[in-house]
């Protein structure tokens, strides 16, 4: 199959968080208007994003809950899981490990880097925490494909490029600093002052 | 003005800062091709969003620096300034308050809430923690019109309807539980496992 588009990307995994609630109410089947009404979207972009994976559910009853969780994890995840490695380990950092690691993904992180003394060489909510200057080596024998930056916005530079060099398939990025770095890594960034900010306008528009 | 589209407002938070970053550097015009590179966007969109909020640049010079950063500011802030709560201080956040109010922004967390009695009545980095039930109270007295999420998934909902009776005007939902609202509050929402799940997708194609 050829590359999805991001957006189709996101809204599958969002797709499959929502399905993975309602599962547990004994619920087996449900409709293109369900899930876009709990995700805020069209009916119209559900059906079109599942269409895009090659699925169609009954008129009658609509899709099949578990083997759209089913179809969407193989196209999402990759079948061995996929090791993450954290750097930055602040508050920032901490609640990044935490909330990952509890729920059961195929994305685990499975080292944090830090240059604070106080930190390195401890465990953080279950996950070793290293020495900065341990990355390259342990991304090696880890085989970590991915990187997540939640350092200083002043560093994420320094951070990213040793990424890079090392080998590391994706980051992403937590820092207000927007990165530049080779199209060979995918990279995605997420700063909190444009949602607020976005929210900020709206809101004063009420 | 008429409302803005939402993707024009989070770019334009994102030229105010990339500008900001620029300023510093004796710059004084930028065009629009450097901003675009910066944040991995096209020039035509970059001049597209300034059309819309009627500023074009000087062909010669781009686009005069300081009176743009200027002109973003009185479309997106408000002249007084908006004043934000932000209810569950776990380690998402502490980063977020830590973060939000060391920026010297139009935006402020004024107040915090959590139900954790080890937590209420303190101050967290300059905050103060009050119990979630001063809530209503305190939104009010406050004139606060902003509320940002960041408690356990299993209480999203709670706290968001707790936030709109006491009329909120706009929410930022850290959470993975997505709210249903009332149309008459903004709603952001952000989840990282998405952003995560993501990049886990493009990285295995690399």
């Amino acid at each position: 199959m050829n590359l999805l588009p991001e957006k189709t990307v996101e809204r599958l995994s969002q797709y499959r968080r929502t399905l993975l609630k309602i599962i547990n109410k004994e619920k087996l089947h449900v409709f293109s208007h369900e899930i876009a009404y709990m995700l805020h979207l069209t009916p119209v972009q559900v059906r079109r994003d599942l269409m895009l994976i090659g699925y169609s559910g009954s008129q009658r009853k609509g899709y099949d809950i578990k083997k759209l969780i089913h179809l969407i994890g193989d196209i999402i995840d990759s079948r061995k899981g996929q090791k993450v490695a954290l750097i930055g380990v602040g508050n920032l950092g901490r609640a990044i490990i935490r909330y990952l690691n509890k729920k059961n993904s195929n994305l685990k992180i499975v080292a944090a880097f830090d240059v604070n003394p106080e930190k390195v060489n401890k465990e953080v909510s279950g996950v070793n925490c290293h020495h900065f200057n341990m990355l390259p080596k342990i991304l090696k024998k880890e085989n970590i494909s991915i990187g997540i930056i939640s350092v200083p916005a002043d560093q994420a530079v320094l951070v990213a490029d040793s990424l890079v060099k090392s080998g590391i398939k994706g980051i992403l990025n937590f820092t207000t600093a927007p990165l530049n770095i080779s199209d060979e890594v995918f990279l995605e960034e997420y700063d909190m002052i444009t949602s607020l900010e976005k929210v900020a306008y709206f809101s004063k528009k009420r």
